[in-house]
């Protein structure tokens, strides 16, 4: 049976400018991978209605799964919410038990919960919330899209709440070879070899240091009888 | 006039798997900000033929100008060139310019010019190639979509060869001011503020450092007077 795929929708003019380097992705990348599930798409795009709209609606039809870091903040270029609910037609207001677990962590710092900041209870209707351990503003998963926030500490911390809940696939296994020559020397055998072994991923990702160039040939499959056969043949080569 | 716009495709399953943390696509859009090219949308997707061509279809058909980087390599799962064909339905094969490249560089390293580094001689029909200093292996230019190496040294040099051969839009202009107070304090005057200067893109970034919450503010536009006017609003709001 494939694995489950998922996609990740990444959204904030502040990643398209350049002015910010996204971190999430990477870092939901290799998660996802440890529990067996495949990152098939990962769309980054800004903070405009209709774009997100539009990725969201296609996106949760072909993937299994979907993320989207960014945009569910206090101020007026966060918008994501409103067009998760937009995306599914649901109804979207400040809701209670997020209103509930905003009072209470701003009323422990003697922070005002103010109009900008009750922007952040805005869920969806039939959404359930997403705990956030480290500034407490909730993320939200509905029908199969989690949206979490685009800061890095609390994206992880979202990620490792809402992973376990997901069913994952065979766990990845893989062998990684160093082979200290040029990939053009590499390149012919190792097509053999992964034409060998069709039910393998094989691939091989260059590098050059010290003016010696080599590669590094990345082994990936859910059967270890495969890879082990598949390493073998490499080492025989070269 | 708006700027142009343009749109990457980040190319591997590397990127996807969490094996290789992405480093072009926040090289690119630094890039053409500074040039007045809007990029509007990148999508990372995986080593798969079909995959590849439907989102260098759509993609062209919708932005002024498309990047891809990865995937141009000797190996067997380096396929984009054949891909870009397939998406132009260009006929593709080893082209006399890009063999010549080829051979003068592996002529003087003494390294013999096999059938795996042929590949990277594979050339679409009516595509110019892109110089590669740093390893020869040409990139290339299809209609409207640059075709570039994934590795960062090579994809940056041939960003850096193609820019100037693009017309940029409007320098955008930019001013920073950082404030030391939580966004939700920030956000009510914040958003009077982008409401009443339409033409500006006012993103609010939220930090947090030794406990304390602030934000950057970043102001952009291209119209100087504009920018100065919402600075002084915001340094009088707070």
């Amino acid at each position: 049976m494939p694995n489950p795929t998922a996609a990740m929708i990444v959204i904030g003019d502040e990643i398209l400018s350049g002015r910010t380097r996204d971190s999430n992705m990477h870092h939901l990348a290799g998660q996802l991978t440890s529990v067996g599930i495949d990152l098939k798409e990962v769309r980054m795009i800004g903070d405009e209605h209709g774009t997100i709209i539009a990725a969201v609606q296609a996106m949760s039809k072909v993937y299994d799964t979907v993320f989207t870091s960014g945009g569910i903040g206090p101020t007026h270029d966060d918008i994501t919410a409103d067009c998760i609910a937009a995306a599914f037609d649901k109804h979207i207001d400040v809701r209670d038990d997020a209103r509930a677990i905003l009072a209470a962590h701003y009323a422990r710092s003697g922070t005002e919960l103010n109009e900008a900041r009750l922007r952040m209870a805005r869920i969806p209707d039939d959404a359930t919330l997403i705990d956030n351990p480290v500034s407490a503003a909730p993320g939200f998963t509905l029908e199969n899209v989690h949206v979490m926030a685009g800061v890095p500490s609390v994206f992880e911390a979202m990620v490792a709440t809402v992973l376990p809940t997901l069913t994952g696939g065979a766990p990845l296994l893989s062998a990684t070879l160093r082979i200290d020559r040029g990939e053009g020397d590499i390149a012919g055998p190792l097509g053999q070899i992964a034409k060998d072994h069709p039910a393998l991923s094989i691939g091989s990702y260059p590098f050059q240091k010290d003016g010696k160039y080599g590669a590094h040939i990345v082994i990936r499959g859910s059967n270890q009888a495969d890879i082990d056969a598949a390493v073998k043949k490499l080492e025989a080569a070269f």
